[in-house]
């Protein structure tokens, strides 16, 4: 995923900004107007397309993170440089908050609009289903883990680079299919804050599980 | 996305209108004729699938716009030369407006037809779960801007044009997912037109925001 | 589509018996077996990946047409040879009626098994929302054309070739969305000889509306 | 799918352990942690992802079969050597015992959590739909027969060789959509035997038939 010309600073931060927009605007979007529509199964599906279509169209610009835990990730395993770390996950929580900033703005134009817990991640009484604390830390660390596999497999071989936002979205969807009823599905400490600060109260107490594991 | 021959006007123009045929057949299709049994994340998924298909099979001859906002937006971004764009749109609101009008003969042709608004656009009453104004004009707004990025970001880097059509339609999908409550999501004006003439009183007079936004 | 070494007759009608009862096997054994819990959108979703899997796995040993419809248009475009039409469908029809005669082995061995008619295609009563024969004929006619625009499209340029069994698939997938509830989605002469055959009296006195649009 | 540098058995092997963990974790845990909320429709297209995205992932580094069905198919075929089937069946055995066993770790941290048979597979009583032991082996050698088809065509072919993990974990979920009904859909011995162990007794005493067929 390389372009002819090395994308400046400036470029590559915008495109985390918007892809983490796209990411948590279509994905807690989805979550938070639709839900009642589409079930579990729609919001996975508009989570991993986040990706697959953020990837596709920014990845070349700035590698398509769109979320600390894969630009931690990647760093530790020696793939991007520590020195960006900070500024992408600054672009990232930027593009998260926007994105749910205007969320509530479109999500509160409605009569008796009543948006719950905004989509935050949570566990005991704020996980869907009830789960607790070691489900949610159990569920959260090996699906980030299993993120990062799929990232560092799929983006290692020539043969089919071309194919790694397809797949790396589709893990999300996959990802969401199995803990949305644990945890609401984070996996990405942007998203959790993005939503967090529309959730009220306990979805902000209970942010710090999503932003270590 | 380029052919050893350059194609012509009338194949140029054809592929627009059969590409808008498709669109506004399958996807307006599908939420009049199925819409009762597969719901929003059905329509969503059937609006994105004519995008894939129809900018794989289309695209090399028209570029696969199928919208008259994607069609000014490339223009105003330069990848688009101005002085076709009228014929594009005229094509695209054709195509449309000739597959409502075969979807308008079908769905008639049944025991007790009810075809309420015919899957138009609409905000306030006219809104599915009964959004104002402000939101119908933000989420158009935003999601139009989110199409037009993805769409230049991936038709840009050589490596990944040939995923293009899936990404761009997996994008329509994806803005459908969000935006079904909402607005019946439309990012498309011969969409909304194609769907408005069977609509009845209302979708017409409503017509407008979705011709701007 | 092209293999080094051409394939035998023998294995290419070999290849469209299988791929037409993977088709039949798969799609109307969706909607046999397991209607009832996915729904119009699962069965789509089904027939679609048919057609993807089957075309890349034997696309390149016979076309993968699975489908007297798509034989007989390639046929009539000019791309494929009219001596080996008749070849050919009739591998298709003993694809399908093998998968059907399999299906209906296995939808019996269970306690209270209703068949229904057996995901055979109808107008009238045995449409499922109850179409008539107009709404049939216009919707079989004009999907099984979008098919073979599709087809013909998606595997003329040499860029997006690869991307050409997806695209195909999607468009039944996208098919069977819209006009499931019309006329249970034929476009397929063979799926509908196969359902018929278990369908009973009905849906085999309606079996030549679906052989001849 | 060739890497420039030949993976270690070190490699190969961990590769079929992880890629083993993603399947049951992904299907086996969508079905047991969020089948109530996306249906079966959520679970066929969970397992199918498990398989896209863990070949695109490890394929280069093992192929990609995480199936003990599979490696000894391909064996037979010819197309896997069959000094390396124990090591690979052991692994898909121990990554599906360890994502299975996690699972019910977390399944487990909840209030009244009610596992039922662990999603395990089963005839009769244990059918999903209440199935019999002929329709149980006549789906699943069948379905792993069409399986292994399509894994060896859209692998033999130079042209869309890129597409095979795409076409392969489609058909898992084919599979799935056809076949949860009657059997739970197994096709997978190290899939079977991950469930079972958590499954009860008569999940245990039924796992021969997914060994065996």
């Amino acid at each position: 995923m390389s372009t002819e010309i090395k994308p400046t600073t400036t470029a590559r931060i915008s495109a985390e900004v918007i892809g983490t927009f796209i990411l948590v605007f279509g994905g807690v979007g989805t979550a938070v107007l639709a839900g009642a529509h589409v079930g579990f199964l729609g919001i996975a599906l508009a989570f991993g397309l986040t990706v697959v279509v953020g990837v596709y169209a920014f990845g070349p610009v700035s590698g398509g993170h769109f979320n600390p835990a894969i630009t931690i990730g990647l760093a530790t395993a020696g793939r991007f440089p520590w020195k960006d770390v900070l500024g992408y996950i600054i672009a990232q929580i930027i593009g998260g908050a926007l994105a749910s900033t205007l969320l509530f703005v479109i999500a509160t134009d409605r009569e008796g609009a009543d948006l719950g817990n905004f989509a935050s991640n949570g566990y005991g009484q704020a996980s869907p289903d009830g789960y607790g604390l070691l489900a949610v830390i159990l569920i959260e660390v090996t699906l980030t883990a299993v993120f990062l596999f799929v990232i560092i497999g799929t983006t290692s071989t020539r043969a089919t680079v071309a194919f790694a936002p397809l797949a790396i979205g589709l893990t999300l969807t996959l990802i969401h299919l199995i803990a949305i009823p644990v945890s609401n599905t984070s996996v990405n400490p942007a998203r959790s804050i993005a939503a967090a600060i529309y959730g009220g109260g306990e979805s902000l107490m209970q942010l710090w599980v999503f932003l270590i594991s």
